[in-house]
């Protein structure tokens, strides 16, 4: 169930559980799923591809059990074909490594496609679209990363916009238009239509969904709004 | 409190939330705390160090508002020392590093100790004893390695049982009786009494402590009555 | 002596031992010099770039001595730049480096040359064109990888097809028309004809030309005849 | 002060420190920036991402002392985002690092501007410009190795005069008047006014003033004629 | 059948490939074996844990098909945890690991001998014996390393023949009567008979064994002389 | 000329550049030579091994020849068998490495002596003496790091009194009356005396030599004083 519409491309909400209460994790990704969010996205950080470490394999696998949806597991870490096969077994629906991370990305790629799951590349916000030239008959999504992954307090990286418009007329000429963009860091209902506009339709976001102050539900509705609004 | 005493030595059980329901960590960390666990033991992995990815940072956070005892943080990670001051920020009372992690074992553990809290130094099933050397002084446990960190379905290692035991015997030799001797790896109320004995007095305990089958209290009971009944 | 023509274009044979009986090395080597094998392919591998271990200095050395053939040794290895003059030295004639390996292409391809021998950079299957724009000029061959090096079990990437024939046509239009473009993976007597006349010259065949079942002399005549019905 | 004008365009000298005598280097570059050098170029090599190990940041705290003038530190360092915010605190006025040594190139950028310096990012001689694509919004300056840094007895790379006039015609197609084109390795008066012509306006030169044989104030006079006389 | 007995203690040889011809592999393995030499060392170096790069999988599975004797693994390799099961399936019956070349070194013993595989822990000149205080319940075999292993144009350290006997003494002091020493690196007829005397068993040899100018058979003839004048 | 004789045992001064002013390191170089340092320590920090870039091969090679006294290369760089020969060419006599940063130990010592140079190793605060056992025979001095090389702000470690006299007693025993015990870290006029005494004959010193507030030859006179006290 989209979140909205915008072009006539439907609009996906991926709640990144980066943001969620680990104690009541269980808790927070069902409320999340149950006010419309169609994946969830799981940030797995190494502390050696990005300066942070966040959760694992035994985290997927919980979550596994506890939620019934979507599970896309974003991999920061460095040479990401050493885990694919884990985080599949764990319960992962879609895998996205970065293009950084590995110099066999197509093997990488293919490895989860072997799998039976989706597949994307991420690129860090320097990582110019033409290291996409030969993987995109490959994968079924681009995260286009909005803010460095892995460092703290970071906003929205304001040309990341016309990144993903460049992408979106890339991935038209080229023929690719069931291809997802996905864009993740510093996304709030501030600015969700103008980037779903831009052509991106998978939107991660973590503390513009998961607050102390108000429940998943009504965040939820103000990115609905937003784009309703538009 | 602890779950037993051994040759006038109290034990202390520290379960490992690694074998906790991540979906509902907070209820299961407290039901440990509740039954009599002294303190939680985080197994951080970053899957460089060790095969395996587990959590991090945020989990720490989350359990630090959701339960009241010592949080431990076993970096099983490359270079701890980058992430030493993340962690203690993020809650944790106590750090142990590994020390075929850091060429700066002294400077790390003199890190942990400056940022007010306990320090201690993991040892792999195949480190001998003689890299203690010259940290003794500095330090307030040592992590005897009964598994090998990160890889799945390992027993215990029995000839752990007389490494523990040889530890013992040197921190008496060079006038060390409080130094914590923990083990880590395959205890169970089958070895536990046995392990304690030989001198360790904190105990690490996963899949013994949390299982689908039974809760928390029962089996730290079982713990318990094999202490009393040795 | 090439093995066939299209386009006006000679295409070149390159077995690679890869495939031949590590026990009778120089047998096989001279059994596919004698059947028109114009240079033999060594594919260095150090578990480390790929994820699989083959060949390096001492078995060039030999063959050196064993065989009177261009040796072409594909440094499927971390840095080549640390082992260039060693392979040179041991009797290569040709090395070809990936441009995924190092960060100084242009001084490593200098290298090569400054020694005498010819040079190639190689593109893993997901690594895009775009890699070549500035070191096209110092170099003889580029090698288009039509698998994943090091992984087994690979079939011919489609897509390389494709890849070939757009590097032809900007080799052509930027005024290098005797560059080689070398292929590698998954090449036999059922699609070399089409590989070829997308622009690739210089063929790269391994379990095609070395097998248990057939001489290597048969198995490169079924190459010859299909570009012969080409 | 500039050295030179051509194509109404001004040209800036930054001597590079790495020629000067280290024993007196206080007196070597304040002769360079009284015969006229903009700024000074500290060459910072760590002897992993390049072959050679020349000086860090003591030296920069020196020269801050020493010399009142631009310190350009050129990080030729793996992962410089770790000592971006140590150069500053050195005295750093700007720093440029490689794209090819961070896979977080728009954070390290982001770094240094926060810090308040200028930011610039180097490309080795075999890296495409298609590297600038995402980041020329957030840098001052490109800097083109015309050597490959590290390497002992290079020469200029002729085809870096190539690319330094498809860098400039880029820049002024895209909106970029006042980006430094900074080149670095072989300039010298015999060929400065040409790879300032091309569109160069920054031209690093180390053994092209420091020399034994003459002042410092005698070699940039050189620069300063060949400049003018084209 | 070993080459002699010294102490009491047969003495086996294990020719090393290393010095063999490569074009000839099989023909020069069986000269050995037919000459009596009881097992044959293969030498895996990466260029990584070493500086060279020797033979890997395929040689090991074309040496498996080609003569009927123990194949002796000895991997200078990074993390050899990575390649154990590889070797083992190549065909290997004994691997060595070093102790400088992973931390999980216990798990990786483990690992070989799940395999059905006998295993040994080598150690670099400098390495002191105490790494081994842990592990040698669980190995058959230490390799004490005469030269320093992947360098070139070495000679036999002399103070290895004490490391061997203390190394011998210590064995017998904790009751391991039939762990191998194995010394690597330099040995010949010159100094066999010393090094055996000193507790080493399981002799590796390759240009002593392996040299144009004489046949095999000759060569192990004038170690077996030597030993039997001892 | 020693600054002082303790138990019979001359005391040796190496003042350490790391804290004189890098514009002026020739005068702060004399200055200390002419005021009795017998040597004069270059520490090499290459960002990796250490936290700190400090200076390396052009810096040794403009000492030389503004110096006449040993140069000492602290070499605290990750694999320092890479560039011990460039260190000699550069003019060091006598070279340090870390025991911690090879693993090639015996290696790098071999070639330090192959060059005419003396050779030491280093050991960090946590390092324990064992890992020399087998490398004394080959060198020439022990350098004891009373701090954590390349952190900042830190006190001399008051454990390494102790290991210094282990190791005085360690050496005693074993016939090596001659090899050098240096020290570095913390140490000045305050505690030199006590540390000598210890056993230590070769004093490293920065900020207690070079200092802005006094000139070197008051500063060495201030640790003669303390020697000559004791």
């Amino acid at each position: 169930m989209p979140i909205g519409t915008i072009n006539n491309r439907d609009v996906l909400l991926a709640p990144s559980i980066l943001s969620a209460d680990f104690a009541n994790l269980g808790r927070d990704a069902n409320a999340a799923v149950a006010a419309g969010a169609d994946w969830l996205q799981i940030d797995v950080m190494d502390g050696v591809f990005v300066p942070n470490i966040s959760v694992g394999l035994p985290v997927v696998a919980s979550l596994r059990k506890a939620v019934n949806t979507t599970l896309d597991c974003h991999l920061m870490i460095v040479q990401p074909e050493r885990y694919v096969a884990d985080f599949a077994k764990a319960g992962a629906n879609h895998i996205t490594v970065h293009a950084e991370a590995t110099t066999h990305l197509h093997r990488t790629i293919q490895q989860i496609k072997q799998l039976g799951l989706t597949a994307g590349v991420a690129l860090n916000p320097a990582t110019p679209l033409g290291v996409l030239d030969e993987i995109l008959p490959y994968i079924d999504l681009v995260l286009i990363m909005s803010v460095n992954p892995g460092f703290g307090g970071q906003e929205y990286i304001q040309t990341s916009t016309a990144k993903i418009a460049r992408l979106r007329h890339l991935l038209d000429a080229h023929g690719y238009p069931d291809m997802h963009i996905q864009v993740d860091g510093g996304v709030s209902a501030r600015n969700v239509a103008e980037i779903a506009a831009a052509g991106a339709n998978n939107i991660v976001a973590g503390s513009a969904i998961f607050t102390p102050q108000r429940p998943a539900a009504e965040m939820i509705e103000l990115m609905r709004a937003a784009l309703r609004e538009h």
